[in-house]
């Protein structure tokens, strides 16, 4: 493509203020006090978009907050590609942790970011990323360069799961058709170390609850008679991983995608320090299934975690009772070809069934989603590789993440189309936390590597 | 003794007024906002003492509530009977599950108290059971029929752990020198059954807090690759009882009194139906160690029960986090023998030893107690016995309680006597839970039972 650098040199200073002025927009989706902001924020979104050159943009309402919907379709002979993002953000408590008010922008060099950063709560997660697709539309239909159609579908309810977004994706197959959907959601490994999510976890989240005598009792006069259901909740969650830290529940792993020698060794080529790692945390060692690494521990290997635990008298001092009932969150991350039902139902079998007499056991599935893979010889990825390896003068690496984002195989499922996640954010980069930001070096590579992709896309798939 | 049924029928409208007169008085020692009824009630009750015959009567102040002691010396080759009770009580909360308010005594009949029980907190715990030692005592001393000297201590702190008591003792070997103590604290196993306590369990108290990343992780990019301290805490928590139930601490049982089969088949004539057990708790089955009753696990047996347990997200819906860090308490109840200090040390030490790399485990011991067994040769308990047998036409049974008074082994390392626990009360009496009650007939008996004691203890005692 022509000139992008030199159009992204030119316009740097412009593409920061602008994307600064959406992020001084609260739109924090989990909190009602914020619903004029988010409002106000999904118009600012509009507005770009039909400023960087889209035909047609729409504000769609859903059940909860709108999602933007924009179009340029330049011939219906070509490839359509399908941006998705979110424009809310995360509730930016603890506020206190804040170095700089997280509504009210500011530009820092870090270490990483010698070039500086621009902190906000949704620098990163979600508004610099998607911002960086509305720039690079503006540098494609300004310099008419626009290799393909495009479709953009921005939602405001990420942050608070998507509860809308199935609905209106089930209810408009056609205007969302597309031939590959993508997102910058994600992160990369470091800023000269690119990277392509290749995969993400699946999740089954639950909560169990043992019941055992009908009411407190005296630990002196009952202790050692009945069944305390906090001992025997321990006791069945410490059974769901064996010796080897190998989960237990019968089934479990049958459809498990075990990946190939040659996949295991791409993905080891990422740099990684344990010692970092563990000095990151304050831990002495790292803590998981036998037979493989930390990466893969956390992104090829289905895991399961207490997420909360709850029983008895947890105030100051000592009481001597043995409580009625005992709880925990337990949510499982599972890996491609997984069925989250499923694997509830197999939890909620077993664990249940694991209850001696004495008590009685409750599992309640909470939500969950299917886990994703994304083939390294899809024409998505290729594209995606080719585009990364000329802006950034080498091939990304293939990254299996450990997190979810339930959406991607839902668009799978109802659009039949592959998923392409280019995030260009660092782990460092605080989302979710205290002082997020976004390198700026980061948002103008992102902006510059988009329309490379829509280029190669276009082009494999003329061959294709 | 001459005419005890008769004096108790004559005098049991006044013996109930004046109960109910010092029940009006809310002794709460754990809420300062009682501070001034707590004080009353020991003026109370040392005006009690003083019109039962006592010749000697004091307010003993301490650094908390103050005791109250009396005494009436006759004769000093005569033995002593040291008195221990207590006027201060629980409070009253949950106040909204009381039928009646909780320091407004109302006489009630029910099903297991035909003749009407005294509803108040402390009616049975234990301002009902220390009255009717200071109206046993003023039977004998009216009817000139009081058999050996007598000692009264009756405290105020006994609800807040006693605090207090041990200075007072330790400080007090000359005043307090006797040779029996009686305390009237306890249960009997039911109004046609008189039991006396043999044995109580000692107490070993802890917390315990594991340690993992230095922070909470988002369990999708961290799940599987680091020890999470909820999982850890189960695992260890859950490895302290073995598949018998045995616990599996070194050395646990190392001092633990083993029973003759000639004690456990006295134990075992103790009335006591499974099903009925089961079904006042709603639950399926029993839950304990192997080869013991359910009557042995809960009394002559150590056990280890966690009496409350938290970490992680326990609010509402789903939060996918790994906790930093876990928390239990956990409390052993000992019998005869255990080292409550030793017990303590032995839990920390291997409980620290479990801990997996990757987490760091601090156990914080909180209090405990000795246990205690009174041999059924000894002087006290015959007395005791034959007194019941007198009163109630029947041989009482011993029986071990699962429940801890640490101040009963304090009084026999300090004064050098054994304590003979005459309860009189029924489990069904809700001590410690709303609508506390006390049979009539039962604190009536009491009255009636005990100056048989000091009639027998002193017989025995010259012909020892």
């Amino acid at each position: 493509m022509k000139n992008i650098q030199g159009y992204v040199a030119e316009h740097k200073q412009r593409f920061q203020n602008e994307l600064i002025e959406l992020l001084k927009m609260p739109s924090v989706s989990a909190d009602p006090a914020f619903k004029h902001d988010v409002l106000r924020t999904a118009d600012a979104v509009k507005y770009s978009l039909e400023k960087a050159g889209c035909d047609h943009v729409e504000i769609c309402q859903t059940d909860g907050y709108p999602i933007v919907y924009g179009e340029k379709m330049i011939d219906e002979n070509l490839p359509t590609i399908l941006v998705y993002g979110h424009y809310d953000v995360q509730p930016a408590d603890p506020i206190e942790l804040w170095s700089s008010p997280p509504f009210e922008p500011v530009i820092h060099k870090t270490d990483i970011h010698p070039e500086g950063a621009i902190f906000a709560r949704g620098a990163c997660d979600d508004k610099g990323q998607m911002y960086m697709h509305v720039k690079a539309m503006e540098f494609m239909t300004s310099t008419n360069q626009l290799p393909c159609n495009v479709k953009f579908m921005i939602e405001g309810e990420e942050e608070v799961g998507s509860v809308n977004l199935a609905t209106f994706v089930k209810n408009n197959h056609e205007k969302l058709k597309n031939d590959v959907i993508l997102i910058s959601d994600t992160g990369m490994i470091a800023k000269d170390v690119p990277s392509i999510t290749t995969g993400l976890r699946g999740l089954s989240y639950v909560e169990v609850e043992v019941t055992g005598p009908n009411r407190d009792l005296h630990s002196g006069l009952y202790g050692g008679a009945v069944a305390n259901p906090i001992n025997i909740l321990t006791k069945m969650i410490a059974s769901l991983h064996d010796e080897n830290n190998h989960i237990t529940i019968p089934g479990f792993y049958d459809k498990v995608e075990e990946l190939s020698k040659e996949e295991r060794a791409e993905m080891a080529k990422a740099p990684f320090s344990l010692d970092a790692y563990k000095k990151s945390l304050d831990i002495e060692a790292v803590y998981g299934e036998a037979g493989y690494t930390t990466n893969e521990r956390n992104s090829i290997r289905p895991t399961l975690d207490v997420n909360g635990i709850w029983g008895g008298y947890t105030g100051e001092g000592a009481k001597t009772v043995i409580a009625s009932k005992a709880f925990a969150k337990i949510s499982m991350r599972l890996v491609p070809h997984q069925e989250w039902e499923e694997i509830t139902e197999l939890f909620k079998k077993h664990f249940e069934s694991m209850a001696p007499k004495g008590v009685t056991v409750l599992v309640k599935p909470h939500h969950g989603g299917q886990g994703y893979v994304t083939p390294i010889d899809s024409l998505g990825y290729q594209a995606a590789s080719q585009a990364y390896e000329e802006s950034f003068g080498k091939k990304p690496i293939p990254q299996r993440s450990g997190g979810s984002i339930p959406i991607v195989s839902l668009f799978e499922q109802e659009l039949k189309s592959k998923t392409i996640l280019m995030g260009f954010g660092l782990d460092s980069d605080a989302i979710h936390s205290p002082n997020e930001h976004f390198g700026i070096w980061n948002y103008l590579k992102g902006i510059e590597t988009i329309p490379l992709f829509y280029k190669y896309f276009t082009e494999l798939s003329k061959k294709a």
